[in-house]
């Protein structure tokens, strides 16, 4: 399916855009016009005659251009009239944001609504939706005003969503975090496009290196397996299922009105798809992180190499928790090492370059490691906290993982200083992560999606 | 044993200030002066007369007053004489900066530093350390200057750390996310003050809520366990121990030089001692807000309230696999409540006031629950995205829990928005976290502990 409109649409129209800033279509123009939107937006409002400068149209016929897309924030009842209004101007990409449809029992009028959209060949995503945002068009349909959701800027992660309100947090959380976004979708009650014909799209497209979803529950499971079997054959998908204890089961029910069916029947279809499953929030976007970043390993044979000894340690337990190897580094090449080293660094697994290590210590560390056969995946502990440490440290790193020999990630853990150079690190492209375990849990996923 | 000295001596002198700015004697001594320490401060350094303005000593002997605390970073090999002068003046509490002990084999000068710590009956923090520091006296003996490790705010964690690196790591972490501290300790070699001295002198301390223990390995497990029995009784310890796995267990022998022994004797004495175990760094301080914060809950029988419905089920799905439990309201008082809110609200639990929630439906719903004899604790999801949920949400919710009537937790997931008020929320005393699974399992280690 053809969802180019609902992400890069030339021409626009917004439905119901009142005059009333705190009204949902209203909120939608204004982030039109703060994103400095590119491409024609036409706002439709029978009852005036122009909003913020901008000519309203009484209905989408009346707009003298073609448009791409039409966003409807209107109240149920009106819905079926502006979709015939759509339909008689040849739109055939739609976004309901309105709700009050088979999440509020009203299965007669989504009824109604299907109907009318395979009659006019309408695509629609919604209704009941939070809308569609696209970091590298702008395109930004979300009703969310800025202020309170901060967009993510451009990047590979693309993000299906099923719930609006943990769409709009978790984008909103990234976006501070600095992840990089390709697409973002919330598709609500799904009428006539579902999360797997988003799943396919996204496939084919190239910003987009890594898909997220976050799914209750999934309508069509043939067509969910067939699609997401070819598309993760391209690229990793991280699913995270809600409901999956009886109790929240059922609350998804009168959340997204979906059946959510036992934890075990997505769990064999997850694993039937190759989609890798977070079984948490925080997993989801740290799995999508190094997936997004990072080279894929030959093998698990990880190698430390730290400033801290507990980080070390701690990275270690983990390493074996998940079911990775420690390298064992070639003894030539370690007492070679050891040559450049004062007598106080460790020379095992995990090399602990100790407290006063520089930039230097490191380099040599990591271009050994890099050269040695028995190391498939480096693990980098970087921690600003002493002064020793330059942030000049971070032009080595970046060159080494340009180099493309093997996965570099790295764990810095502390405040605005750690901060400030695991973001610059992170935008040259490296994966970092705050805490061993994190970091750990990535490699283990990075190693199940490519060996 | 009493360690007063080490956090809150009047008179302190720092032996080793180099001119250098680089140095470790010369950064303990500024970050005495920036901290404004309120107490009389010396430096001895026998090769200058004055250093920043202060007059430099030969010794410590040489001071014409009585030295409470003695702060020493000089080379291991000068230590004895340093030691010895020491005695002589009667100072009987020194923290030993400076390495080059057992963990580098040199186990001779242990022995010998030992014996003439015994004669002098001299308590030494180290050596091999980072030393203490103490939120509300101010003293500050960490090595580390503040713009790499920012020290935490006055709060009520105080966090004995076996790592000098993991120590300042999470201590500038705990900074920047705004985690209130007591006392901080890197004990290091622990030549005769260690854990269980640190654990049970924390234990009688009026501002440490909650102890927080990263260990490596336990020297004496009797007097361990004995302590931590006690101390158990009167607040919460959270263990993380570093080195579980046979790999890890190996690489403390040549960080903190002790033998980390099986997790499952470890997993033992954590037991037996009723210390909460944290199996990940990022669960030890999350536990700790939960205990330091919220009041002891009455059963385990949680309700959820959420402006967000996927947050909701998120939520109930980490209850269930946490061994809590969803409570199951009055339904006399569901009934009441649902003529007070609009139709679409959902009256179960989770409750979800859905996306236009305002402060009023919350205000509604938590005092229904506040109210309700079959409900222990609220889980109260705040997803700041939506508008409609003002800032004086936050007023209502601490109010609520000024009443102390049952534990209120809270998830926010967001951006810059999302974190101001996060935090505004957590200086009123309400726990706040970012993940749903977070803050349930936060919930199962308060459930844990009081129950």
């Amino acid at each position: 399916m053809n969802l180019d409109n609902f992400f890069k649409a030339k021409s626009v129209a917004i439905v119901g855009v009142s005059i009333n800033p705190e009204k949902i279509g209203h909120v939608i123009f204004r982030n039109f016009l703060d994103a400095n939107f590119r491409g024609r937006l036409f706002v439709v409002n029978p009852s005036v005659s122009e909003i913020l400068g901008h000519e309203s149209y009484k209905t989408v016929r009346a707009i003298p251009y073609h448009v791409d897309l039409v966003i409807v924030a209107v109240p149920a009842n009106l819905i079926l009239s502006v979709i015939k209004d759509c339909g008689k101007k040849n739109v055939k990409d739609v976004i309901i944001i309105s709700a009050g449809f088979e999440e509020v029992g009203n299965y007669k009028l989504r009824d109604k609504l299907k109907k009318l959209l395979d009659c006019y060949g309408i695509r629609v995503i919604g209704p009941n939706c939070l809308g569609t945002f696209d970091a590298y068009s702008k395109l930004d349909s979300l009703f969310l005003p800025r202020y309170r959701l901060t967009r993510p800027h451009e990047g590979g992660i693309s993000f299906v969503c099923q719930s609006g309100a943990a769409g709009s947090a978790l984008l909103d959380l990234a976006s501070k975090e600095g992840y990089g976004f390709a697409k973002f979708v919330s598709y609500g009650n799904a009428i006539n496009v579902d999360e797997a014909d988003i799943i396919e799209y996204l496939g084919n497209d190239k910003e987009t290196k890594v898909i997220c979803l976050y799914v209750e529950g999934i309508k069509e499971g043939n067509k969910f397996v067939e699609i997401c079997k070819k598309v993760s054959k391209k690229k990793p998908i991280i699913a995270l299922k809600g409901g999956t204890s009886e109790a929240g089961s059922k609350a998804t029910l009168s959340h997204t009105g979906s059946l959510a069916g036992a934890a075990e029947v997505y769990e064999g279809v997850f694993r039937q798809c190759n989609i890798i499953r977070a079984h948490y929030l925080e997993d989801m976007f740290n799995y999508a992180r190094i997936l997004e970043k990072s080279i894929a390993p030959r093998g698990k044979r990880v190698q430390v190499i730290t400033n801290g000894g507990g980080y070390g340690i701690l990275c270690t337990d983990a390493i074996i928790e998940n079911n990775l190897e420690m390298a064992e580094m070639d003894k030539k090449v370690l007492a070679s090492l050891a040559k450049q080293m004062p007598p106080i660094v460790t020379m095992k697994n995990p090399m602990d370059l100790v407290g006063d290590a520089d930039t230097n210590r490191y380099k040599i560390a990591i271009e050994a490691a890099l050269c040695d056969k028995n190391v498939d995946i480096i693990l980098l502990i970087l921690l600003y906290q002493t002064p020793l440490l330059t942030p000049d440290v971070i032009n080595i790193v970046t060159e080494f993982n340009n180099q493309k020999k093997k996965p570099i990630i790295v764990v810095s853990t502390g405040g605005e200083f750690t901060e400030l150079l695991k973001h610059s690190l992170e935008e040259t492209g490296v994966p970092c992560f705050t805490f061993p375990e994190q970091a750990v849990k990535g490699i283990r996923v990075l190693c199940w999606y490519y060996l």
